[in-house]
């Protein structure tokens, strides 16, 4: 497909949610812009709702309440996409692992060491817990604004591995990379029951009403490549294919976070339709390295920057904006916004690259 | 200068310390090994000295304990080069910053937040604590078989400001990037600094006995592009440049650690020797990258990989040393030793880099 010519359309003049039609080979000028974790902390309406919910696990199994806190940002600042507010580790918890959050300081897993504990996990019961992410799914798309689209999401097997062995975030991850060069075979088991599973719920998440998928692959970067082709790579474009078979139409976003120069090997292996660019990668590559790839390119302000803002915000913001003019583009964050995001940078952001001033 | 022909001679057919010979030029077979962080806790014998010692710093400015830590891993495996025993946040100490280390948390500091803080360093006054490292070193150099060569080292700039701003470790190292959008001129006041003090503090290590230096920037892997080119490759580029002005002939390791492909550009633009490569870089890249460059390649397997051990390890080890024949190359981790390492692995693996099985 390539790159698109110069003559691409205003985003109104033409049918389709703009978010979708880079996907159908269509350079959107100005880019679709959504910002990954846009349902979240930094806004006040989003801790009113939470602060009521219970627990954060209770907010996502809550479809009223998931549905409204993803139409939030939407309605605040007119994205064009929403992304349904769940997490990654639904998917262990409807397996049968206990998973726990604790304020300020994460989530908590009651850790799987090695191939005896992946009894206590049962693909058969997960059907309870993903149902309510289906309805909070449903429940989105009928309130969601028509030129807005919906986007589903898992974490990618490898990242979900690293807290269903290590029972929570950690800089190295070392628990479950351990077990996958001490055991491989065994580590495979798990991989496996994560990429059968992650099929099933996406494509549960399609037929509630998703209309594109989004794979993040948060802890990726720290896989030396053969690693990283075995337990990222490989898991992903099993994913990929077994969404595909059912429901070819629907655009699939990889993002492998830290897999820097790796992330034009996944493309190409993976056959994702998008790929998410994290902050480290230059604009300039963004703009080049996936030039000969059917692929649309999402990415990749630093969301410090968007805390920060002012002219230095300002300035990356154009240059992006520039490098990717013509491209097959999404502007995003390189990763989730963060708390202490004030949401007039965000509007003001918005604002930038809808090219007003 | 180019990748050197075939015919460079095993490592004890011509004169010189095997670890330096790369830097002349030379492809040395087998290449010398040495490990990030070999003097520590994985090994018993510093953990019995360590005990003694009192706090983590008073080993560190202790010249005989930290000399002989420095020394107990080339006894026990004869590496090619021993680095002295210290640490990167001895600058900030030295410059007056309150630095503690909590058993099992790491370091902790006095954050300095903004400018105002500055006022509390004194680049007058670092040449007690300075003094210290300096005598360590000369003590490891009249200890030190005379095959292996002793690296001196500092962090860089952009990491040790990391630690000055944060107060501690951190995976995002918000406070500082945050400093550095808001405020970049007066974050560039602190970068200076840490640019005059650590060339004043690597001349006297050389002039101590340091015969090769590494710079270590552990955090550079978190800042885009345009950030890393003035808060990373700009400062080590200055401090590259006020070591040569008075010892030319003395190699530096670049580490950049999470530059991925952006190192190219760092060897390019900072004029360091050497560069360290780190575990996400593919062996067959760091064979390819870095053809063109008169620099020689240090790396990167997994320290993970040598915890774990067995057929992975070996398989891994083989491919590094095939892709790398006839490089001018240095066998190293792609980070840190860690504490859970079994002595008996780093044995194996200096015998599978030496050519035994």
């Amino acid at each position: 497909m390539g790159t698109p010519p110069r003559s691409a359309k205003p985003r109104n003049g033409k049918a389709g949610k703009p978010f979708l039609r880079p996907f159908s080979g269509e350079a959107v000028a100005p880019p679709p812009i959504w910002l990954m974790r846009q349902a979240g902390r930094y806004l006040p309406e989003y801790r009113e709702v939470r602060a009521k919910a219970g627990g954060f696990l209770d907010l996502c199994y809550n479809p009223d309440l998931a549905a409204e806190v993803t139409l939030q940002p939407i309605r605040r600042f007119g994205f064009d996409a929403a992304i349904i507010f769940s997490d990654i580790l639904i998917v262990p918890h409807a397996l049968g692992q206990e998973v726990r959050f604790i304020e300020g300081e994460g989530p908590r897993l009651d850790p799987i060491t090695g191939v005896a504990g992946l009894a206590r996990l049962d693909a058969s019961k997960t059907g309870d817990r993903f149902g309510k992410v289906y309805e909070a799914i449903a429940k989105t798309a009928s309130l969601l604004p028509a030129e807005a689209a919906l986007i589903g999401f898992c974490g990618a097997p490898w990242t979900v591995a690293t807290y269903m062995v290590g029972g929570q975030g950690s800089t190295d991850q070392a628990a479950t990379r351990l077990w996958a060069y001490r055991d491989p075979e065994g580590f495979s088991q798990l991989i496996a029951l994560l990429v059968t599973t992650s099929i099933e719920y996406l494509c549960g998440q399609i037929a509630a009403g998703a209309e594109c998928l989004q794979i993040f692959d948060t802890w990726a970067g720290n896989l030396p490549d053969d690693e990283f082709e075995r337990w990222s790579v490989e898991p992903t474009k099993a994913i990929v294919a077994g969404i595909k078979k059912k429901h070819p139409m629907v655009p699939i976003i990889g993002f492998p976070k830290g897999a820097g120069a790796s992330a034009l090997n996944y493309v190409a292996e993976t056959g994702v339709n998008g790929i998410g660019c994290d902050t480290s990668m230059p604009p300039f590559m963004m703009a080049e390295a996936f030039a000969d790839e059917n692929v649309v390119v999402q990415g990749n302000l630093d969301p410090l920057l968007l805390v920060a803002g002012g002219e230095a915000m300002e300035a990356r913001v154009e240059e992006i904006l520039e490098l990717m003019e013509d491209r097959r583009f999404i502007f995003n964050l390189g990763h989730g916004i963060v708390p202490e995001t004030p949401p007039e940078h965000v509007a003001l952001l918005v604002k930038l690259v809808r090219g007003g001033h």
